[in-house]
């Protein structure tokens, strides 16, 4: 690993920067007496109440540094939606403010949205070497690389913000250079923990440094803010090592090819499976554009270490006994498009699934993601490989801290105030609950949701307000929010479909000129449509005659849209009364 | 409990009924000479490659018998999909060999497709008392009463159909009543399990009998048709006793109200939060429709067992202290209009929920609910109540067998023949791969899937063809097919909406009249709409323009789809160039 930092964090943190230390007893300076009334305000934009899209302000008198700029997935129902990015309209309003953007790793739910943001925003980022590739490599795709500035930090660095100092450890998580922050403001140091996990034999990188945590914790840390993800589960997280055994065995045991799937930026996985396969004499195939390319750049900047002769070549693949073949691949969460999901439906150009074949699903399905992951299995079984997946064998660990961590994390951090971030409402619920067991007084601690302004001083805290906080959704080339007229029609139309009614009149006579023409999508099936088109018309054609009789005529055209309605209310009563649905009616009258 | 079955199973299966212990060895006799060349034939037409819709065919000479009828819902991309039912095309095509649908319990998947069965065959029904209770308010709500011919089984009850002799035996599931089979045909005994767990200490009902079904593998069993919904865990099911003590313990730490959801067919459960409700001085307060019906119900039939001055009444519920109250709800899937949703969402008429109040999430979601669960649990927290759920505590216990008890059945069983039945496709490999490992021999299990036709005869068995099983589904008044053009519309619909273009064409001149008129739904917002359709009139009217130049005027008005095309075809790629959308376009052109 060439990313190797020790020397910043194997010598106390005092030692090395004594300059600094001043910045956490700021009341001490004459700048401190002018600031005195001022607050640090912590603004989560996203994140907190919902999972992913994460990002969170730190403001103090002129300043905000925003850490992270993430995207969510969409859930089902949101129809058509691509993916949600937070509301920077707090932002926005305040740009002169703005001292950067701090990354704390390079996962989607942490980089995702700096496309969007950076086209609004010229700001500049600091984030690790993997983080920075990935953000180029997003930026690059979306068009915006241009405007993007970003400073390559390390464990270890310090950057000057402003008022700010903000500190970069190392935390072990499911993607190599993950960092935690210290941020020094004139109110005190603020500590915020990433996404973590405590792993004291990580494959890649070193186990987070308890130790500089515990000095911190001496030194006097104002606020915790500390991943929630996985408060639900009492105990430790597993270490990344232990999947190793189980790929070791596994690799020993099959009479055939090994053929495993994770998520890509998941290096560490990566680089067992390689090292598992290179102990017995397996060469490792690549499939998968993410994968190819991830193995690719991680190999490149040191991350993963290939030792020489493992790799194989596609037509290499083709000579080589089975049982000296490792498979790697991306398709971990069913996706449609993937090299797995092709192979499960014979689709693939180079690999076939035969029996004798085991499939490692080295992964979890990210929620909502579960059907297409079972499917994938199914499809694997039918095919006649043996699949073994997280429910079966310890094939995966997750990238979070368990309750036991977090415990030990708040016990040496020793925080003033607490606020747990990363996660749903319920989690962060229960991580604010697991710190009232541990003595935290309740008054020092504050669930927030997205938009809540918390102010702190050194002694008090309190929600002071809400930065009103808006849906914010990216389909297509435009965002827009959740809840417009737009999203209400897609849901409306995937229900029942649409019926569009055009009708002729003539303005002089009043009087219909030919058939309605009635034109359906998404309402009814072909066998049932025929008749029912023609009944429709005729209902129609019912309606405007009577309302002929009584209040149509020349002279009164002008009350088309009555019209419309009534055509509307005629057929979406007929139209539930033959088939209890109620599809969108779009009547069209045009007056020739 | 008043329906206790004891004398059917306390004694050996033989000594009681020898007048049919003939039945198995049907080739001593003159008609098992005619019937030598006979098979057996076992066809499922739902419910084995898919969870849910479970319809199990068996078939011998011009007999007929159809286990189970159930009904499933859909995933969220089945847009406006109602439900989902089996293809009884195989059943309408041999109407006159039908002898009967014998039900295993009263779950949906078992009995919730009855309603469109029964509306297209006539059929007599064999169910248990509660089944029989529960598939009648189904045929009620759907209009198809009359017709039912519910027969009322009980464990040890043995129904003659034709060449078919079905008994009944009790298992241990989630809802009473849970009936296992023993099938008496020509070929030999088939043994259908039902959906179970081996319960040695049931809240309500009996353990499963294990006697009798080590009497029948003694006697020799030709097939095993066994449950594999829960395969995938290893070791054994708790019982449903230990939710008791779980639920003991919130009642007596909580010094507020306690508030438990739970399926409301999990009889058994409400039996338990009663008792301990009892116990505990608490008074309970039922809450939400089905929760009302289903305790109304079981309590008069005898199910459940209530002690008096337990329930309460609204108008008692207001002067009781929280701490002597329990309140069962519905709302435990996380469904929009339950009663325990209302509470979370403040919009429950009687219940307003407070700090100290502790939620009991008594289930497992349903898969494709875990998000309308959570978002539950999320909304209850932030209203204050402490939120007891599966992950936490354990405050539920499934109703099938995990792999010992799958390990159990079969080794007491020992049929010659083995289908795992009640799976998707993994479940199914992974249910033959425990019997491949207790040494069934890889020839003598069939993992089928629906509309595999399966042959046994009395030493041999194989998969002799397919019945064409097309994916029916319900929605509104009509059933259809899920491949349709209808659905693939919808979908289409809900990704990018829908733009209507209407032109008016004056036939003489070949003119256009007018502006086009151009609708949209689902497809841009509010914000973006304006300009962007003004731009597609001009694109229309440009396309017409050039078109006229070239193609069209006097007498080629014939060509009007050309025309619709050339319109679809510009608008297409003018909006993808605007908004990379891809909304499906209506151009209707109206010659005047």
């Amino acid at each position: 690993m060439s990313f190797s930092h020790s020397t910043c964090h194997s010598e106390p943190f005092a030692s090395r920067h004594s300059e600094h230390s001043e910045e956490s007893r700021p009341f001490a300076t004459s700048q401190g007496d002018r600031l005195k009334n001022k607050k640090l305000r912590i603004i989560p934009l996203g994140g907190l109440g919902e999972v992913g899209k994460n990002m969170m302000v730190l403001e103090y008198a002129d300043d905000i540094v925003v850490i992270d700029a993430g995207l969510m997935f969409p859930s089902e129902e949101m129809l058509g939606v691509d993916l949600l990015i937070p509301d920077i309209n707090y932002l926005l309003q305040r740009k002169q403010n703005l001292r950067g953007i701090i990354i704390t790793h390079g996962h989607e739910d942490h980089i995702g949205a700096l496309p969007y943001v950076l086209s609004q925003l010229n700001l500049p980022i600091y984030a690790t070497k993997l983080a920075g590739r990935l953000i180029s490599a997003e930026l690059k795709q979306r068009g915006v690389k241009g405007r993007a500035r970003i400073n390559v930090v390390h464990a270890g660095s310090r950057i000057r913000l402003g008022n700010f100092t903000v500190e970069f450890f190392p935390v072990c998580h499911s993607i190599p250079d993950s960092m935690g922050l210290i941020i020094h403001t004139p109110v005190g140091m603020v500590v915020h923990s990433g996404d973590f996990k405590l792993d004291y034999t990580p494959v890649i990188g070193e186990a987070t440094d308890l130790n500089q945590l515990a000095w911190l914790g001496r030194k006097g840390v104002l606020l915790l803010l500390s991943d929630s993800t996985y408060v639900e589960l009492s105990g430790y997280t597993p270490s990344e090592k232990v999947v190793s055994d189980t790929l070791d065995h596994i690799m020993m045991e099959a009479s055939g090819r090994v053929i495993v799937t994770t998520f890509s930026s998941l290096i560490s996985r990566i680089q067992q499976v390689i090292d598992v396969a290179a102990k017995h004499g397996r060469r490792v195939f690549i499939t998968g554009r993410s994968m190819e390319e991830i193995v690719k750049v991680a190999a490149e900047m040191g991350y993963l270490v290939i030792p020489p002769d493992v790799l194989c070549r596609s037509d290499e693949l083709k000579h080589l006994p089975h049982n000296r073949v490792v498979i790697l691949t991306t398709g971990s969460q069913g996706e449609p498009t993937s090299a797995l999901v092709r192979m499960a439906n014979r689709d693939h150009r180079q690999i076939q699934i035969v029996p004798g074949d085991t499939v490692v699903m080295s992964a979890t399905p990210v929620p909502g993601n579960e059907a297409l992951v079972n499917k994938t299995i199914d499809s694997l079984f039918r095919q006649g490989a043996n699949v073994i997946y997280e429910k079966l064998s310890q094939v995966h660990v997750h990238g979070h801290g368990s309750q036991e961590e977090l415990k030990l994390l708040f016990n040496l951090v020793k925080p003033k105030f607490f606020v747990p971030i990363h996660g749903e409402y319920r989690h962060l619920s229960l991580h604010a609950r697991l710190t009232r067991s541990l003595g935290m007084p309740e008054d020092n601690i504050f669930v927030l949701e997205d938009g809540d302004i918390l102010e702190l001083g050194q002694e008090t805290g309190r929600i002071v307000g809400k930065v009103p906080i808006g849906n914010v959704y990216v389909n297509g080339l435009v965002t827009g929010e959740l809840d417009s007229t737009m999203l209400r029609d897609r849901k409306l139309l995937s229900r029942d479909g649409i019926v569009v009614v055009t009708l002729a009149i003539d303005a002089q006579r009043g009087k219909l000129v030919g058939r309605p023409c009635i034109i359906t999508r998404g309402f009814v099936d072909a066998g049932e449509s025929q008749t029912l088109i023609e009944k429709s018309q005729d209902v129609v054609v019912a309606t405007l005659n009577h309302d002929r009789k009584h209040s149509f005529g020349p002279g009164r055209l002008s009350q088309v849209s009555n019209l419309e309605a009534k055509v509307r209310n005629s057929l979406t009563k007929f139209l539930y009364e033959q088939t209890h649905r109620r599809p969108i009616i779009i009547p069209i009258i045009m007056e020739v």
